[in-house]
């Protein structure tokens, strides 16, 4: 079994999944967003997205982190801002002992929707139909879970990703 | 005691450094850079850079960490992978409890030179001199030093930072 964790980092929130396979199919174990205290300083605000993805790794186990590569930001400002987020999940992720794999943006929407230029509503839509979930999850969770989804579809080439539901964990 | 951590955060390398006061003096404990793998995919080079600090950390015990903010990134893909360090490296301080301060390059530059648009040459000639170094430290290192020195002036109103030598550890 192995224990795919995705997340989809910003500046005021990340989205994380937690996506789960036997070699055959792919099982949806729990996702959610994690908000930062944007009105404290830096420092705090990422050690909150930092603590949070501990907790989250101590309780899930993931055995490998899957997360969207930046290729075009927006402004400096937006990418140091963003840059700041990722490098605080990804060296939480790192310090225990996961390994990263980036995605592009384009991969994952191929991944998951069949089609690199998918919009956000259709990525909600199939994360929901491939893991059998009762509503689609937010959009930031719905990234992550597809980052987690893509990585498992590179990783052991499931063709069709079939999905089989079994809700433990929050669902927000 | 007050021990006090800069660094000067990078993609390729970060510059660190560490003084100590006791409430009248800065003294200069140790100083250096750390490099990154940077042929090495991006979580591999934070999770260095994290281990690295947290090295630094248990060796010297800093109390708080004294950081350039940063105000005007080049560009965007400059900017994303500077915060991606910053990120990292922050996130290595908070996770080890310290509070972290960050200064504008002008306001160090004004604690260090006495003039806020102080060339890097002055700063390294200052951080050498207030220090009682045997040499300027290398540029990064020198602004991690700065960075350090204008926190404990600006945390005790240290007036002209007197400063007397005692070389432990490394400097390179």
């Amino acid at each position: 079994m192995t224990t795919i964790l995705g997340i989809d980092p910003g500046s005021r929130k990340t989205g994380f999944g937690v996506v789960e396979t036997d070699g055959a199919s792919a099982v949806y174990v729990t996702s959610g967003i994690i908000r930062l205290p944007v009105d404290e300083p830096l420092g705090p605000r990422l050690g909150v997205l930092f603590t949070e993805l501990n907790t989250i790794i101590d309780e899930f186990r993931p055995d490998e982190l899957a997360i969207e590569q930046v290729f075009l930001a927006r402004s400096p400002d937006a990418a140091l801002k963003l840059g700041h987020a990722r490098g605080a999940a990804m060296t939480a992720c790192v310090h225990r002992g996961m390994a990263v794999h980036e995605y592009a943006a384009r991969q994952i929407k191929q991944a998951v929707v069949g089609t690199g230029a998918a919009s956000k509503e259709q990525v909600q839509h199939m994360v929901k139909t491939l893991l059998k979930l009762p509503a689609a999850p937010k959009e930031d969770a719905a990234d992550a879970l597809a980052a987690a989804l893509c990585h498992l579809h590179s990783r052991q080439g499931l063709q069709s990703m079939p999905a089989r539901a079994r809700s433990r964990g929050r669902f927000r």
